[in-house]
Parts: C-alpha cells; sequence; structure tokens
C-alpha cells in the first residue's frame, strides 16, 4: 500500500492502483440487464419494435382522447431532448487521467451501491405486490363494480400492476438521476479549469437531462396507464365504469412510486450523511484537513454518497411527488365531474397531465436558456451564478403563468360553468405565488446574507452548545411563515373553487377541493425546472469533490466552491418547494381517500371528527409516527457516523504515512462499512411507516366491530393520515432549515468572520453542520417522501379498514 | 473588591461583603405586603376575624353540600399539617455563617426576581381581566340564561372573579414554592454534614409543604368558588340556574392560573436556563473548574435560578394542572348528570375535589413515611435515597387504590347504574397505572442505569456531532411509549365508562367521557406526592451549590451530590407525569369546550370535521403555535445564556484574580442581567399562546360569516387545540426527554466511564447537557403549560368566535 517516492513533495500524484471501493465489485462498468438484453439484439429490429411499440401507444392514445396523444407527444419529444442534453454532456472532456481515475471510484461506489440497494427493495417490492394482490383478492366488491366488469381479480390485477410499474418507473427515475450525475460530475471538474461559465452550464444541463426524464415518466407512465385501462375496460360504453372513476385505479402506480422513493431515500440518505458527518468529525475538527482532502478514508464515500443520496433519492423523491399529484387531482376532477354531470369529465380528469407537458416544455426552455459564454454586457470578473439560475427560472416561471392559463382555458372550459377556467387560472396562480413565497423564505433562513444565519454564526462564538439551541430554535421558528403560506393558498384555492360556478344536483358549489387541486399543480408546474437545480447541486458538490481531490490550483477551487455554495441554497429552497407540494398533494390524496372509502363501504365517510376518542388516539399514533421515523432516520446516521469516525481514526492511527501522503487510505473499506450500514439501516424505518397506517388501521377496525362503531378502522387511520401530514410538514421544515441554516452558518465563518476557519468559533460551526446533516439530507426529505407514501398507502391499503 | 490575604490558602473562606444579588435590592428581608398588612393588624382581633372567616366558609359549604364541607375540614388539617411541615423544617440549624450568607444571597437574589416577575405579570392580568370583563358584557345571552338569573352582566363578574382568583391564587402556589425552597436549601446543606438520611428528610419535608399548600390551594379555592356561586346564585331553586352547569362558570379560575403559570415557567425557566448554560460554557467548558465553583461569576444566578425557575414554576404549574384537571372534570361530570337525568348530581359534580382531599391525606402519609433515622435492618454503609423515595410512593400509591376505590364508591354510586362506580373505580386504576407507566418510561430513557443512556454517552466519545444527533433522535423514540400508553388509556377508560350503565333519554350509553375524566382523576390522585418529589429536586441541588461554594469536605458533598442525582431523575419522572395528565385534562377540557359552544351559541357543536380546508387549516396553525413557542423559548435561553457567557469572560479576563481565589467574582451583575432578560424575553412567546387562538377564531369567524359556513370560528380553534395539543405532548416529552438523557450522560461520564471528567468525550456531553438545559427545564414544562392554557383559554374566550 506504500505509494512510490514521487508523491514526497505534498502531491498525491496520480493514483498508482485503483482504490477498492466496493467488495465484491467487478471493475468493469456495470450495465444493468435490460441495457445488455437490449445490446444484443440487433439494432434494426430494436428500431422496428420501437416503432412499433410507439405505434401501439399513440394508437391506445388517440383510442382514449386527443389529450393523450397530445401528452404522449410532448413526452415524446422531451425524451429527445433530453437525448440531445446527455449527448452534449458526455461530449464534454473528462480531463486529466487522475480526474477521471477518482471520478471512475466514485461511479463504481454508486452504481455498487445502487445496484444492491434496489435489489433489496425490489425483494420487498414484490413481497408487498403479494400482500397487495392477496388483500384485493379477498375484498369485498360492489354489485355495480362486479356489473361492470372491474371485479375483484381484475381489481387485484390493475392494482398490483400499477403499483409494479410505479416502482420500477420510480427506480428508473433513481437511476437515471444517479447516471448522469456520476458522468457530469468529472466533466464539470475539466470544465472548471476553463470557465465557470462553462462549468455550470454543464451542470444544468446533465440535472436538466434527469429532470427532463423524471418528470417525462411519471407523466407518460401514468398517461400509458390510463389510456391502457380506458381501452382494455371499455370504459364510458354502456354497461362499464365511468371515465370519472378511472383514476381510482391509478392509486397503485402512486403507491409503487412512493414506496421505493422512500426506501430509496432513507438508503441513500443514510449512505451520503454518515459519510459526510464521520469525514467531517475526524477530518475537520480532530485532524483540521479541509473537506475532500485526499488524505481522509472517508472522502470517496462522501462523494459516493452524494450521487446515491443526493440525485438518485431526488429524482424518485420528485417522480413520486408528481405521481401522486397528479393522480390524487385526476381522482378529485373525476368526482368533481360526476357529481356536477359534466358532459365531457375528461379535461377536468386529464388535465394535471396537460400542465405536466407543459412543465417538459418551458423547464427545457428554462435549461436552455443558461448559456455558456459570458454575457457581453456584463463587466464583472465573475458573474454570480445564483443569479444566472435565478433568471432560467425567472423565465421558467413567467412561461409558466401563461401556459398554465391557456391550460385551464383549453381544459377547464364547461358550458355550465363558462368563468370556471378562470377561477381556476387564478388557482393556478395562487400556487405558483405559493411556490415563489416558499422559495423565498427558505432562502431568507438558510441564506447568510439574511439575518437568522448571521445570529446563528454569531451564536456559534460562545460555543458549541449555544450554536446547537440556536439551530434548532431558528429551524422550529422558520416553519411559522411556511405554514401561514400553505393555510393562506389552501383557504384562498379552496374559495376560488368553490366560487367557481360548479355545482351539483342539488345546487350546492363543490368546486372547492378542486381548486386546491389545481393550487397544486401551479406549484409544480415549474417542476423540471426546480428538480434541474436541484440535481444541479450535488454535481457541483462532486465536481468540487473531485478537482480537490485531484489537487488542482487554487483558481479552479474557487470556481467549483462558488458552484457548491449555490448548489446549496438551491438545494435547500427546493425541499422547501418539494415539501409545499408534498402539503397540497396530501390534502388531495387524503380527500381522495375519503371518497374510496364512502365508494367501497357504500356507506357516505364525509367527516373525520376528532372528538371521537378513538380518532384523536389515531391522530396521536400519526403524530407519534412522524417523531419515531425521525428518531429511528436520525439515529441510524448517527450510528453509520460512529462506525466511520471509529475506521479513520483506525486508519490514521494505523497508517501515520497518510497524513504526509506517503500512505494511501483505505477508501473502499469506509465506502463497505457506510453501505452495508445504510442498507441495515434503512430497513426499520421504512417499515415502520409501511406497517403502522395497516396496524392501525385493522386494530381499530377490529376494535369498531366490537364496539358498534362502523367505519371506524377507516376514520382512525384517516385522522392518523391527516395528523402525520402535519406534524410531518412541520417536522420537516424544521429539519431542513435547521440544517441549511448551520451549514451556510459554517460556510458564512470560512468567509473569514467571527475568526474564521479554523477558530473556535468554527469549530462550534462544524458541530452544528454535522448535526445539521442527517436532518437535512436523510430525516428531512424522507419525511417529504413518508407523507404521500402514508396517503398513497392508505388508498390502497383501504380495503383492510373496513 | 479584592480580598484579603487570608484566601491565599486555596481556599475562599467566609465572604467579606455580602455579594450584591440584585439592583436596587433592599438587603432585610422581603415581607409581602398583605403579610405586613396583617402583622400590623392585633392579633387577638387577627384571631377573631380567622375564625369569622372560617365560619362563614363553613356555613357556605354546609348550604351547599355535605361533601363541601368534607373537602373544607380535609384541606384545613391539610394546612395544618403544612405548617407543621413548614416549622419542623424552619427549626432545623442554618448551618455556618459561610452557608447562611450565601443562602441569603440565594434568597436576595431568588425573591427580587420573584417580586419584579409576578409584578409585570399581575399588570398582565389586570390587563387581560379588562379584555375579558369587555368581552363579556358584549356577549349574546340565551334566554334561559336571562332568566335564571345569570345574565350579562353576572357572567362577565363572575369570570373576571374567578380568572382574578386564579391568578392570585396560583401566584401564592409559586411564591410558597420559593419560600420554603430558599429556607430549606440552607437547612439540608447544614444537616448533609451530620446524616444523608436527615439531609433527605428535610428536603423532602420542605417539598412536602409546598405540595401541600400547592394541591390544598386548588381544592378549596374551587370549592369556596363552588359554595359562594351556589348560594349566590340560589342554584337548584326553581326558575334558577340547574346545578349541573354551575361548573362551567369555574373556568375562569383554570384560565386564571394557568396564565400565571404560563409566564411563571416562562420567566423562570429563561432565568435558570441561562445562567446555567452562561456558567457551564465558560466555567466547564473554558475554564474547566467544577460545577457551582465559587470562583465562577455566574454560580449565585444558577442557584437563584433553581429557586425561580423549578421550585416557583413548578409550584404554578401543577396548581395549574389540578386546577383544569378538577374543572374540566366538574363540568363533563355536570353534562353527562343533566344527560342521565340523574337524582342527585352533586356526587359526579364534586367527585375530584373528594379525590384530591384523599390525595392532600395520603401524600402526607407518604411525606411523613420517609423518616430521619436509618433503617435498623440495612445494613448498607449509604442506603439508596431513590429507594426510599420509591417507598414513599408506593404507599401513597397503595393508599391511593384504596382511597380511590372507596371515593367512588361513595360519590358515584347511582340507582341508574348500580355497577357504574366500580367501572368508575377501573377508570381510576387505569389512571394511576398510566402514571406509573409514564414514570417508568421517563426512567427508562433517562437513567443512565439503563441502554439509551449509555448509547448516548457512547456517542459523546465519537464528537460533538454524534452525540448531538443521538440525543435528539433518542429524544424524538422516546415519545413513542408514552403515545402508546396515553391512546390505551384513553380507549380503555372511555370504553369502561361507556358500558358503565349510565344512558341518556334515549338509551344510548354516554359515560365514556367521564370515564376518561375519573382515569385523569387516577393519575393525578398522587400529586401531592409527586409534586413533594419534583420540590425535593431544585431543594437538593442548591443544597450541593451551598456545599460547594461554601467549600466543605469532600464528604459532604457527596452526600449532597448523590441527592441532587436523585432529584433529576425525581425530576424527569415527574415531567412525564405532568405532561400525561395534561394529554388527558386537555382531551376532557377539548369536550367542555364543545359543550360551551354548544350551549351559548344554541346550535350543538359535536364535530370537529378536518375534511373541511379551513378546520385542517387550524390545526395546521396550531401545531405551528407549538414549535414557533419552543423555538421562541429555546431562543431566549441561548440569547441570555450568550449574555451571561461574554459577561462571565469580561469578569475572568479583568479580574485575573477570580482563578486564583484572590478576586471576588461580581454576582450580582451576572444576577441582574439573567434576570432583566428572562423578564424581557419571557413576554414573546406568553403573547403568541395568548393571542393567536383569538386571533385565529376570530379570523376565521369573519371568513366563515361571508362564506357562509356557522360556527366555523368556534370549530377551527377546536382544530387548533387539538393538534396543538397533540403536537405539543410530542414536543415535551421529546424536549424533556432529550434534556434529561443528556443531562445524565454527562453525570454517567462523570462516574469515570468513556476517559470521565476533562475528557474529550465529557467535553461532548457537556454540550449536549448545556442543550438540554433549555429544552428540559425552560421550553419543555412550558408546553404542558401552554397545552392546558390554550385549553382554558378557548373556553374562556369561547364568545368572540361564535
Amino acid at each position: 500500500m506504500m505509494m512510490g517516492e514521487d508523491v514526497e513533495g505534498g502531491s498525491l500524484g496520480s493514483y498508482q492502483e485503483r482504490p477498492r471501493t466496493f467488495p465484491n465489485m467487478r471493475n468493469k462498468a456495470y450495465t444493468p440487464l435490460i441495457f445488455r438484453i437490449l445490446m444484443g439484439i440487433n439494432v434494426r429490429v430494436l428500431f422496428i419494435l420501437l416503432l412499433l411499440t410507439m405505434g401501439l401507444i399513440f394508437y391506445i392514445g388517440a383510442c382514449t382522447s386527443g389529450i393523450i396523444v397530445f401528452v404522449f407527444t410532448v413526452c415524446i419529444i422531451s425524451f429527445l431532448m433530453s437525448v440531445y442534453l446527455t449527448k452534449w454532456v458526455l461530449a464534454k472532456d473528462e480531463g486529466p487521467p487522475e480526474m477521471a481515475q477518482i471520478s471512475d471510484a466514485i461511479r463504481d461506489g454508486a452504481e455498487g451501491f445502487f445496484r444492491t440497494q434496489y435489489g433489496t427493495i425490489s425483494k420487498m417490492a414484490i413481497l408487498l405486490a403479494m400482500v397487495i394482490l392477496c388483500i384485493y383478492l379477498f375484498r369485498s366488491t360492489t354489485p355495480e363494480q362486479e356489473a361492470s366488469g372491474v371485479g375483484r381479480s381484475v381489481t387485484a390485477f390493475i392494482t398490483v400492476v400499477s403499483f409494479l410499474l410505479g416502482a420500477l418507473c420510480s427506480g428508473a427515475a433513481g437511476y437515471v438521476g444517479m447516471w448522469v450525475s456520476v458522468r457530469a460530475n468529472v466533466r464539470v471538474s475539466s470544465a472548471a479549469r476553463r470557465s465557470a461559465r462553462e462549468a455550470l452550464q454543464i451542470a444544468v444541463r446533465a440535472g436538466g437531462f434527469s429532470a427532463m426524464v423524471v418528470v417525462g415518466m411519471a407523466v407518460i407512465g401514468i398517461a400509458i396507464l390510463y389510456a391502457t385501462f380506458y381501452v382494455w375496460l371499455g370504459v364510458d360504453t354502456p354497461g362499464s365504469m365511468k371515465v370519472t372513476e378511472l383514476p381510482l385505479l391509478l392509486v397503485g402506480y402512486g403507491f409503487g412510486a412512493s414506496f421505493v422513493a422512500l426506501f430509496a431515500q432513507l438508503g441513500g440518505g443514510i449512505f451520503t450523511k454518515a459519510a459526510d458527518v464521520g469525514a467531517d468529525l475526524v477530518g475537520k475538527v480532530e485532524r483540521g484537513i479541509p473537506e475532500d482532502d485526499p488524505r481522509n478514508p472517508a472522502v470517496i464515500a462522501d462523494l459516493v454518497g452524494d450521487n446515491v443520496g443526493d440525485c438518485a433519492a431526488r429524482g424518485a423523491d420528485l417522480f413520486e411527488s408528481i405521481a401522486a399529484e397528479i393522480i390524487s387531482a385526476m381522482i378529485l376532477g373525476g368526482t368533481m365531474s360526476k357529481r356536477c354531470k359534466l358532459e365531457d369529465p375528461s379535461g377536468f380528469i386529464l388535465f394535471p397531465l396537460v400542465v405536466h407537458s407543459f412543465d417538459l416544455v418551458i423547464s427545457s426552455i428554462g435549461v436552455l436558456s443558461i448559456r455558456g459564454t459570458r454575457n457581453a454586457s456584463v463587466k464583472s470578473p465573475m458573474e454570480d451564478p445564483m443569479a444566472i439560475l435565478q433568471k432560467g427560472y425567472s423565465i421558467t416561471i413567467v412561461l409558466a403563468v401563461l401556459t398554465f392559463g391557456a391550460s385551464t382555458r383549453w381544459m377547464l372550459y364547461t358550458e355550465q360553468a363558462p368563468s370556471a377556467w378562470f377561477n381556476f387560472a387564478l388557482c393556478g396562480l395562487v400556487g405558483i405565488m405559493t411556490a415563489y413565497a416558499f422559495v423565498w423564505i427558505t432562502k431568507y433562513y438558510t441564506d447568510y446574507k439574511y439575518e437568522p444565519v448571521r445570529s446563528l454564526a454569531l451564536a456559534s462564538s460562545t460555543g458549541h452548545g449555544t450554536n446547537i439551541i440556536a439551530g434548532v430554535s431558528l429551524g422550529l421558528e422558520s416553519t411559522a411563515l411556511p405554514v401561514l403560506v400553505i393555510s393562506v393558498a389552501i383557504v384562498s384555492a379552496f374559495w376560488l373553487g368553490q366560487t367557481s360556478g360548479l355545482v351539483d344536483e342539488s345546487g350546492n358549489p363543490i368546486g372547492g377541493l378542486f381548486g386546491t387541486a389545481v393550487a397544486t399543480m401551479g406549484m409544480l408546474s415549474t417542476a423540471g425546472y426546480v428538480l434541474t437545480m436541484d440535481m444541479f447541486g450535488p454535481i457541483a458538490d462532486n465536481a468540487g469533490g473531485i478537482v480537490e481531490m485531484s489537487q488542482q490550483p487554487e483558481s479552479v477551487r474557487e470556481i467549483t466552491d462558488l458552484l457548491d455554495a449555490v448548489g446549496n441554497t438551491t438545494k435547500a429552497t427546493t425541499k422547501g418547494f418539494a415539501i409545499g407540494s408534498a402539503a397540497l398533494a396530501s390534502f388531495l390524496l387524503f380527500s381522495a381517500y375519503m371518497d374510496e372509502v364512502s365508494t367501497f363501504s357504500q356507506e357516505a365517510l364525509t367527516q373525520v371528527d376528532i372528538a371521537i376518542p378513538e380518532v384523536f388516539v389515531g391522530g396521536l399514533l400519526g403524530s407519534m409516527l412522524i417523531f419515531l421515523f425521525s428518531a429511528w432516520a436520525c439515529s441510524a446516521v448517527g450510528r453509520t457516523a460512529q462506525e466511520v469516525v471509529n475506521e479513520v481514526r483506525r486508519q490514521f492511527i494505523e497508517r501515520p504515512g497518510i497524513m504526509e501522503y506517503k500512505e494511501k487510505p483505505d477508501y473502499g473499506r469506509c465506502v463497505a462499512i457506510v453501505a452495508s450500514a445504510s442498507l441495515r439501516e434503512m430497513i426499520k424505518p421504512g417499515a415502520l411507516a409501511i406497517i403502522s397506517p395497516m396496524v392501525v388501521g385493522v386494530v381499530f377496525r377490529i376494535l369498531g366491530y366490537y364496539t358498534g362503531q362502523p367505519l371506524l378502522g377507516a376514520k382512525v387511520v384517516a385522522a392518523m393520515l391527516m395528523f402525520a401530514t402535519v406534524s410531518g410538514i412541520l417536522m420537516a421544515l424544521f429539519l431542513n432549515t435547521a440544517g441549511g441554516a448551520w451549514d451556510n452558518a459554517k460556510k458564512y465563518i470560512e468567509t473569514g468572520v467571527l475568526g474564521g476557519k479554523g477558530s473556535e468559533c468554527h469549530k462550534a460551526a462544524v458541530t452544528g453542520d454535522t448535526v445539521g446533516d442527517p436532518f437535512k439530507d436523510t430525516a428531512g426529505p424522507s419525511l417529504h417522501v413518508l407523507i404521500k407514501m402514508l396517503a398513497t398507502i392508505t388508498l390502497v391499503m383501504a380495503p383492510i379498514f373496513l
């Protein structure tokens, strides 16, 4: 393991041997099985097969609705667009060999972990699919259902297939996110040697590629399922199912997506933060070496973590957000159309698909608006990358307002209420403004330009203790404004919907919930661009790591540091965005759940009365679930980080040459430790989230049976869901903001204030940062997913509560 | 300020001058105005006046019910008992002059702060009383109310008077708690020089004194109000108010009590923990001097804080718990009796008063069972004080079960449902078992004999960061078991009540809620003893501080350290007890609120449906309130602690002789800083808690008016209350347990494991401890009070939501 004499000058030089990054890992690049099969087939055959599939899809789409054809077309164009973006990114150079070697090590580690992780997840998904199958085969069905041909076995089949398809697509979304980031990172590093602007452009386009794929896949997946069921079940032909009931069959897709996203986020989040915390605690605090220093044995694990934790997991998270939101809005659109007796309900049902098709278009424009050459009119030596990204966001938002208005007029115009579309357009505007407010609030609390982070930095000057107290208070306080914004959004969108003129048979206004749904869509109408900005962060972070590890000149590091800092802000703001949309989507899914229960139990569940003790207890248990889940997610990181700390300490003691660049650290052991620990640790919180609503539902169903309270199980689960949503939103806001603020308080001190790097104040700030790591990148984002997963699991599992 | 030559030997010797502990403070002992007036009157006149008052009270009681006379008698006996306990404690010696001098400084600081704090609180109370008066003078009343003579002005008068009386009694309860603790601390220190057992006995009896006064005052206050209103309004005479409606008039008393308790807990909590954190961060972490070392300028402020934060505030907290629980149970008993058409409802209404009368008796027996001489059969050199206290608790619990059973048979036997009393006795048993389970669970998570605290200590060995992550996870996780216990308690007590045989006119069982109320009473049936154990903690802590500061021999300190450690555990367990009872009491108050709204609006409010968007938003806002309140409570401590840190650092720099005992630190400045900061900082969170439910209620009332939703304001406030209760319970459990666990993890390391005192591991543990301080002693206990304050404020302020 001793390195040659050439390293004595203080520079590590190029690696003589590839680091062992994962046990039993092949050194050749891994290609997923499906690609290998496809590559084995003759290209012409493949092309014909592809054409045939496309033709079939379009045929089915055409049989369903013209809108579906439009959606298909846009999705396929945006896939072509994303192919262009990849080709563009991959055409960039990989830089000198030392960069490529580090990048290879990261890629191997990330792909190895991804494979093992998704292997575990897919086994669990198949197990759960069998459970769902059993539940649906033994459920009771209504006579109408049997009559319309959607009996027990058909529903069972549909739910299981949607579930598996959702899980598969979610896995693919995660894989795509990681695939591009492990390839783009080194190209960004290399470009940073030439120009900041080019590095920025590569990172943005790489992020844009995965954003297009993630959003496009969510949209086309649902569109294909919808069209297939439509044609297969002969919807809207006499004696068959009504089109307004069709969206309820899609919930399996949302559940599959959130199931995979939950474990992806948990496993990835534990991986990335355990490695990060472990590396920082020994490297920065104890040994005083910089971040991403090649002497730190945990540094490769940390860089691998950025890809599996941030890119893969966030891809799955946003995929699931969009899927859940589309499906819940379709269900509500269907229910409302039915109650309004609209002649053509397809506009209201398919509206979310159209909104996200436009999302693909406008986000692509936003991404392409970020150019690689400098704006001639700007005189400053280095432009602020944040301002460039913000400009792209502004373009996207303006386009979003225009296309949203147009799509409401196109889709939601109905003779029965001629001005309804305008009210709904206003709802969309409410959503877009909510998204904007969320981004702004998060920035206020996490950017060191503003007061909160500055006082947090000041609190570090009086010690570790006051830093933590100040950070916790900051995080808790930061929940207030977002809650006020979301409250105003819910109430005003509901009111706009109620006054839209849509009424049911007895003349009562009923557009309120759909108004909230439209606001949610408005909020997510720039999802593509937001996801791009989010993906940008870990790519920039990784590029910085590669630059640091390959010992590039200071000027290159300055560029990547700048990009990294911007990435931190965009990551924090997109988390605010994600939680805001989760809050709205969960409220919609809750209404969808009540609809579903009413449909299947043939007994209206229109109220969840928390004055009933059992229902109140359900609420208590729901909130408790959030606390326990967060506890287990954080402690998983803490425990794994302790293992990393001990391993890194051991290596520094056993190989004293590491600190003088004379010995090479064993990066692979750290990767292996973190990988196996995170696979082990993701099970407990994940299982808790999936099993507890089922157990609560069944227990209270039985209790209700013996105490003569019908639907008690369903009501208790509803309360559990609502309280968990509320507590989950608050807890996630707290965790994300506190974590982001701690991180940036540390960065603020590193700019030289309050003693700068190496001071006691900086050490206290690093403590805060390590505490914030599992908050903001493990527990916080896992809670976003958990909230929506709870909503979809209750929808899918409803039969066992009744 | 230079000390004489005699201090050079390393011991401080006796103080040459009294430390300046508070600006503008008189040096003579402070006597409250009321005592001074009383002392001015001739003793015989006073005695006759007292006899006359007693006679009048008994006469009114006799006119009301024999039960009231029983309650009066027990309360007066227990006041005599508490006079005996004080006399016994005060007869003990105050030890050598250096002890007495330190004790005087603490007493002056505590009484000075108390005076200023309660001055501020009383001004706010009078302001609020005027607001209540206005609200009630302009409210709408029902025709029946007017007919029964309880019109607008009478209700206004009654509510305001009850509010002020509640506030006054709560202030008195706090004062009594502090009064005895500042006198007992030095006597415990002095006794510790002789025997551990005697020191324990003094601390317990001092705690017992204030527990008897607090519980007795809550009971007799309500009994006097009840009897007075009964006689004055001519209840149950034809054309007058029904006795079943009388308890609703008492809610003002509960609100007054919780209003004062909230500010007492906030101000006291900020005071004690800011001083503690500030002292620890500089003294222990930076300078490496032991806790309570006389060289630390913040040490007197810390000791003063124990009295104003722990004794005074906890007295007010428990007073308010008991008052709120008695009143809510009386309201529910009244409502149920009315719906059952019971012939004599007084048993059901007055049951809580009887339970707490027995509480006074059995707790006195428990306190007296702790003897000053050693048990001859015990051979160990030093008995475990925890075991002694636990034995007393066991005696009290056994007696509680017996007396509770007897009182249910006596009070709750009714011809209509002959076996109901037995069901309610079982409810009481559920409550007692819940209390026991809570105590046990808290012990498991905070005692270093068990796994959780040990792994927390282990996590400190890898740094400050992992210690905090582990502590936060531990705290979050510790919410699960209590929630399960409380869920089982609510559901089973409700079920026992429902099956008690009590039915309304149409034959529906209606005893459920009263069953939950009885379980709450069961839980609080040992409140006197629990409060004694709680008060014991800060007295022992203070005694330890006095011993340390007066430089007593090691053997004396060992005894006080042991008592202090036990005090930490009892403090943590009684917090668990307090939060459990708050959870149950709040659920009852919620039902009482629904009853009240239904009565006044003449429109039944039986459901709070969270599927209505506005109601859901109310829930969101309620949970947010908890997060924001906790944030402000913690940041108040953090900010004040930073001021203390800077002041202590300044003194160490400007007076280098302090560290060599050559110069005396300026204790007074620290006390003054903490006092003025805590008075300033308590306003913001307190005002938030009081104003926000009122604002939300009024805003949604107006919104409901314009959108045609009747009672919207009341429903939204109800949801706000429920979500706030649930989040508040979880947050308080999290904060209390995490804080206790951090404290004890530090203590565990100080026993010598993992490197012991002074190691890096210990430093990390001290960081955890300082973070835990505001959690467990400021924000956590303030949340107990907040939960009940919210419930009482919605009850009292209900007229403005309708």
